[in-house]
């Protein structure tokens, strides 16, 4: 088959209303055996959409004799995946990681070949690179599923808001976290249960890392930074916490204060520049982000004009985020029926990238104590020396079993701060860790306001 | 400054990279002085989106005099709607209605002038007309600002949505009818009282019949219903409910159930065709619609791929319609600069359109009677008659006073049926109406299931 893709009808340059555009798929994993489904099965219907048919001229996947579905051609299948790119006039990239994507896609956009990717991973390290090869070779890239699965956000990102000045996005864009962070609310759980949980369901992969510690959710958070405010913003640029540190406990006082803890990706364009990151917050119920449950997805946005708005839906599965992959197929090849291409992704801002020192917010600080007389005094005094100042203090009287090498009671000490500064706060904390009454590691959660 | 708009430097047919895109506003009100102001303030980045100038070319308006904004060029307004028409590359119709906006729309189509409008009725009624003139003479026609105000809808359902089959769409795409029964639940208002405050508060117009009656609604699901289904589906096909036989009793009802009622705009490709309806109806609360509060709008979309996804956002106003405006300017402005444009829109598909008498759902219908022995026996009786089956019936055992010429006590029968067919429903209570026990007319809810 890899000769069959190579030696392809290229519709491109001919321009011809029977010539199909010819598709090539890298990966024929969920998301790829779902993207060649819907192309095989709506043909006619995008034929209709897009003016010229559409063919998949070629599938690469590491094993083609494994693949086997009822809708998918087996003579397309093929190991040589630099084939299967030649052959195409758009080439698919469902690989994932940084290698062999990043040589594959450079490969097609090099030769005038458009590319559509969900890979979050390349786009956060090498975007940029990506956009201009793109550009300098009159080659559409096109990425809606790489954040938010089958959320239509990226293009109004890329599009529809660009009459206006977006000011910040808030994203829950990863649904593994998400579900955890649900389960431990909904059904008390511990963080180790919930994840066990998640895995079992396949919300959860066997090695959880890139979800739980916030990374997936990093590289998320650099693509719609740069996009938003057209600048230059990496994965190295993120500043990632994850949420294994959150406890049971931790849910139980934001359920008590009517806020729900959430995974936040969140880009903003402030006084003192640009920032990427990822954290736990807690958020009020009735923020519309409090509402998106379970594995679900959503985007928050602010811009100057439009305000607020919100984008929500299914952020990984493989029917959903084939929808999106198609759905920019079948731009790209309207593009190519045209003679065109969509507009370049040009990171003309340079706009400055703010310090994390710059960094303000409202914390919701819990300890873990072993109770003595005169404690608060020292822990509020610390705060006093750093100019911090405390909005309300909760001492829990339960005692709580979290350290089994303590064998007192150890209760929980939880305040919530004013407006402040994270480093001071940061420092101020390190400092009160030093006092022999702390028991482990503090948890710091931010709180929107 | 008409001749200065007329004799203004057409830049799409040289391409040179320093002539400004001109862009005429039809409309200087809410809409169109927030359109002027962004298009003005925000040149420089627009001119980097673009790859060319922008230029506010002209703004006509009914009386040049009596506007006054501080980054709107005096020498730029005139009544000469038709001098604006010619000297724009993109001609912005925001006067609204259907004369003389279908003519000035059409002048700019045919002669292969862009069209971005946000004029919902326009485009309900004479859209597939306008479709097809923009198509004819290459032009492009942009209407995100008529469905949602800023919310990016209209776009994903024209292009990241292409690659799916959209199943159905539930709007709330009407601000002010969502605002008045936000206010009847959570005050306790009745319609009355939370209409006249509406207006006080400038969420409705003095005449509100538009809004209350649904066809403002109406509108926006004949649009999206013609979009979603590649179908010509016109005002005129489209059932139309609206808000004002809602009482405080049916909100009660809802509340005490957990359900809210919103007025909803439903377009679905079902079995018997493709249908757009706009009714009230009860949801769930824990429905992502059900959190759509005061004015904001949303839309909720089912595809067969994307599965469920939300877009959520301000539904009207001057500055977020606005910037809806000028992405779509942006968009079709980047066109002229490629000598593109978009992809036409073709309502290909002549789907049939479902017959009213298909409709099935499950109903919540609320009766005032004049409580007497056998009164639930004869309305059993009737529903028995129609082949109807009640799921759940409630009697209120405390007096109404809602209707002040019936001196005895009026009692409130609510009850809910299984799922059944509307018209059969309708036939039933017609008939139960004619029991003299019956006092004033009964409410009709869909419930959402």
């Amino acid at each position: 088959m890899a000769d069959q893709a190579a030696a392809g009808v290229r519709g491109r340059e001919d321009g011809r209303e029977d010539v199909p555009i010819n598709v090539g798929l890298l990966g024929a994993g969920t998301v790829g055996s779902q993207t060649a489904r819907l192309l095989v099965e709506q043909g006619d219907e995008l034929t209709n959409r897009i003016g010229r048919p559409i063919r998949l001229s070629g599938v690469a996947c590491r094993n083609p004799s494994d693949v086997d579905y009822p809708w998918l051609d087996k003579a397309l299948l093929t190991e040589d995946t630099e084939a299967v790119v030649r052959g195409a006039d758009i080439a698919v990239e469902l690989i994932g990681g940084l290698e062999p994507a990043r040589t594959l896609v450079l490969q097609a956009l090099n030769a005038g070949t458009s590319v559509v990717t969900a890979n979050k991973a390349l786009l956060a390290k090498f975007g940029p690179e990506l956009y201009r090869a793109a550009a300098a070779h009159h080659a559409d890239i096109y990425f809606e599923a790489a954040v938010g699965g089958a959320i239509p956000f990226i293009r109004p990102l890329r599009e529809s808001l660009s009459g206006d000045r977006v000011d910040s996005v808030l994203g829950i864009l990863n649904g593994t976290t998400n579900y955890i962070l649900d389960e431990m609310t909904t059904k008390g759980l511990d963080f180790d249960v919930a994840l066990k949980d998640a895995q079992e369901k396949g919300y959860a992969e066997a090695d959880p890392t890139g979800d739980v510690e916030g990374i997936d959710a990093a590289n998320k958070a650099a693509i719609v930074a740069s996009l938003a405010f057209h600048t230059d913003i990496g994965i190295d640029d993120v500043a990632v916490e994850g949420i294994t540190r959150i406890t049971s406990d931790d849910i139980a006082a934001a359920t008590a204060e009517g806020k729900v803890v959430k995974l936040l990706a969140v880009v903003e364009n402030g006084e003192a520049g640009v920032s990427a990151r990822v954290y736990p917050a807690l958020i009020p119920l009735d923020h519309p982000l409090a509402s998106v449950r379970g594995s679900f997805n959503a985007a928050f946005v602010h811009a100057e004009a439009a305000d607020d708005l919100m984008f929500y839906g299914r952020g990984a599965g493989g029917a959903p985020t084939a929808s999106a992959v198609v759905g920019d197929v079948v731009t790209v090849a309207r593009h190519i029926a045209q003679g065109s291409t969509g507009q370049a992704i040009e990171l003309y801002n340079d706009l400055p990238k703010a310090p994390l020192s710059a960094s303000q917010a409202v914390f919701a600080v819990r300890f873990q104590i072993c109770d003595r007389p005169g404690i608060l005094a020292k822990i509020s005094q610390k705060f006093a020396d750093y100019g911090l100042s405390i909005n309300g203090i909760n001492q829990d009287l339960q005692p709580t079993p979290h350290d089994p090498g303590y064998s007192g009671e150890i209760q929980t000490l939880r305040l919530v701060t004013h407006h402040c500064n994270e480093v001071t706060l940061r420092e101020c904390i390190k400092d009160i860790c030093d006092f022999s009454f702390v028991v482990g590691e503090p948890s710091i959660l931010r709180v929107m306001e």
